[in-house]
């Protein structure tokens, strides 16, 4: 099957700095800060064509396009997103933002603290997830956009979208809900507490201030990384890519690198260490432990999606073992039992809870779909 | 149900010490060897009757009873051994052994090397299961037992029961093999290769030699443990023993503890980081990830199977998803493609992985009633 559409081409991050202070779910007060964004295609007249792309733990603005100057570094859901594509730029005004505490431009532990004059390190606040939605209104704000077309996003970028329809129910038309969960299982939270114990323990933490150290703790976020692509892929996946091929055709009997998939995950992790920043994986990662709209609820989801007035695209994908239909299907069925207005999609895409960011012909077209009767 | 029959009571480890050199699976050569190990119940005059119980990553010698000095201290499978247990010591003679490598008595890394007189450290070789088979039929030898009426484990225990039909057709007339599998997935190595990682780039590891620093790789070992823990336990299980339950009622909004499973994971990481080698934990994961008969017979299982002489028992559990009751059917499949004699059980029981060391009743007593009609 042929690609449809083109990547929007070059594209330039912006930023826009909010004095209002900010008051976060942990009750921290942020007496300002900046967000990093970009656009992509041309906000109507009227305002109504606007869809906001949510990151997930590792994401950030930089969604579709290049830069001018590095015409090789493509936005992280370029697939999508551009002249004919699925989130077709003719039509929407797309808007991807770096959240608060990212590590890739807006306010987070890496960039200063005005009170200090250093990094905030270890004294910037924890957020949740509803804190990012209250930032990202406020950028709605100063676009002038009143009311989205659209949330959408995957995995933690999903929970966002679904913040959204129960925070600002009068200011989101759609929510595209995809590889995400109402609530992470004990499982899931005991994933990423070994990631982040891999963090915190390691020497060159320094108690989340290794900026003044002149150091990195990056054998706990190489680890961190390593453990949380294993939960990113299927088993099938990475029996199928990597199976037990061995490095070198036989056993070394030693620690080095033996089989094939040792070499990938140590290389994805190694990567990760060298661009991500620890403390920022932290944060998003307890952004991802707390997320559980249904609290506010007395446990019940569809008492706190009540209050939503979106309509709904679920997509879960069969081999995400990570956030499994089964979690996505909770989402549905309490939209159900309120009476709202949802679509639920289960591609088959063989790459587990990483299926989101892929180019699968099933799974586009259910998003294209749905966006081309998005009224505007 | 009433619990049948009793713990053995007290026991005592007794050594073994051999001369004759081993040459291993990786080509090196142990001049000399330790192995501890433990007996139940009495040898009978044909030396007939004689169960071999092979321990998994974590475990030792000490497999049921209690020693005198340390009531509490129960061997790690009692709740299957003793007088009238499924593994009944009024009818078999039960042998438990601390495995090569090993840091339970055994010699290991943690042993001294006579040729420096210093802890062997990363200078001890790394060993395959069919090792631990060749030390285990020289201790089998030492008894004067020249067939084992059966040689059981669970886990990594259990593929060693498997290497035993294929290595020593002639010594070994029944096979249990728990919760095992042919060989490791993509998946499994990579969880391995996590943990093993964490322990290598510990930066109190010193290349393996930190007996010498006295210091000793806790965080990397600890962070090993958490992870694991993770993949011995089912993802329902977890729900229902922590769910998302809090520690202290509501957010903190730091990295302490925020809920209970964090708490439980930690702690079992602490604990065990108190108690067990570093070293051979790396050499256990790895004797894991080298498993593969099939190996021997180019790739096809049935092919390395076909020389085993023993009947076969495999058991797997419905919520191990470590080593999923799917890795059990293709032994099974294997030796019925051979036309061997093998039952299969895949009891309901909701420890994931771990089931294999629980009470069950299902389980327990498909063994009881397969040990029963084993001919003595």
């Amino acid at each position: 099957m042929k690609k449809q559409g083109n990547s929007i081409g070059v594209v330039a991050p912006q930023r826009a700095h909010f004095d209002e202070p900010l008051t976060l779910r942990s009750g921290s007060v942020l007496p300002a800060y900046d967000l990093v964004y970009e656009t992509y295609g041309a906000l109507n007249a009227a305002k109504s064509n606007a869809i906001l792309v949510c990151h997930a733990l590792s994401g950030h603005h930089h969604v579709a396009g290049h830069y001018a100057d590095d015409p090789a570094n493509l936005g992280w859901w370029d697939n999508i997103i551009g002249p004919g594509r699925p989130l077709d730029t003719d039509k929407f005004f797309i808007v991807g933002v770096n959240n608060l505490g990212g590590c890739h431009g807006s306010t987070g532990p890496s960039t200063i603290n005005p009170t200090t004059g250093k990094p905030w390190g270890a004294d910037f606040p924890l957020v949740a997830v509803v804190d990012w939605v209250r930032a990202q209104s406020r950028l709605a704000d100063s676009l002038g956009i009143d009311s989205w077309a659209a949330v959408i996003g995957g995995s933690l970028g999903g929970m966002q979208a679904l913040r959204w329809t129960i925070t600002f129910p009068e200011r989101i038309r759609h929510a595209l809900v995809i590889a995400a969960a109402p609530k992470l299982t004990a499982q899931n939270i005991a994933f990423n507490d070994v990631a982040r114990q891999a963090i915190l323990t390691d020497p060159e933490f320094h108690g989340g201030h290794y900026y003044e150290h002149g150091v990195f703790p990056r054998r706990g976020l190489r680890l961190a990384r390593m453990l949380g692509h294993i939960t990113y892929l299927s088993d099938d996946q990475m029996d199928q890519k990597f199976g037990r091929e061995l490095r070198h055709g036989a056993f070394a009997f030693d620690y080095g690198v033996e089989f094939e998939v040792e070499s990938y995950l140590r290389h994805q992790g190694d990567k990760f260490a060298g661009y991500f920043d620890a403390n920022t994986y932290l944060l998003m990662t307890k952004a991802l432990d707390y997320f559980d709209p249904a609290r506010e609820g007395d446990g019940d989801l569809a008492q706190a999606l009540a209050v939503a007035r979106a309509k709904f695209l679920v997509i879960a994908f069969s081999t995400d073992w990570r956030f499994s239909p089964a979690r996505s299907r909770e989402i549905v069925s309490a939209l159900l039992k309120n009476g709202q207005d949802v679509s639920y999609a289960e591609p088959r895409c063989n790459f587990g809870h990483d299926s989101f960011l892929m180019d699968d012909p099933h799974y586009h077209a259910v998003v294209r779909a749905y966006l081309d009767r998005v009224k505007i």
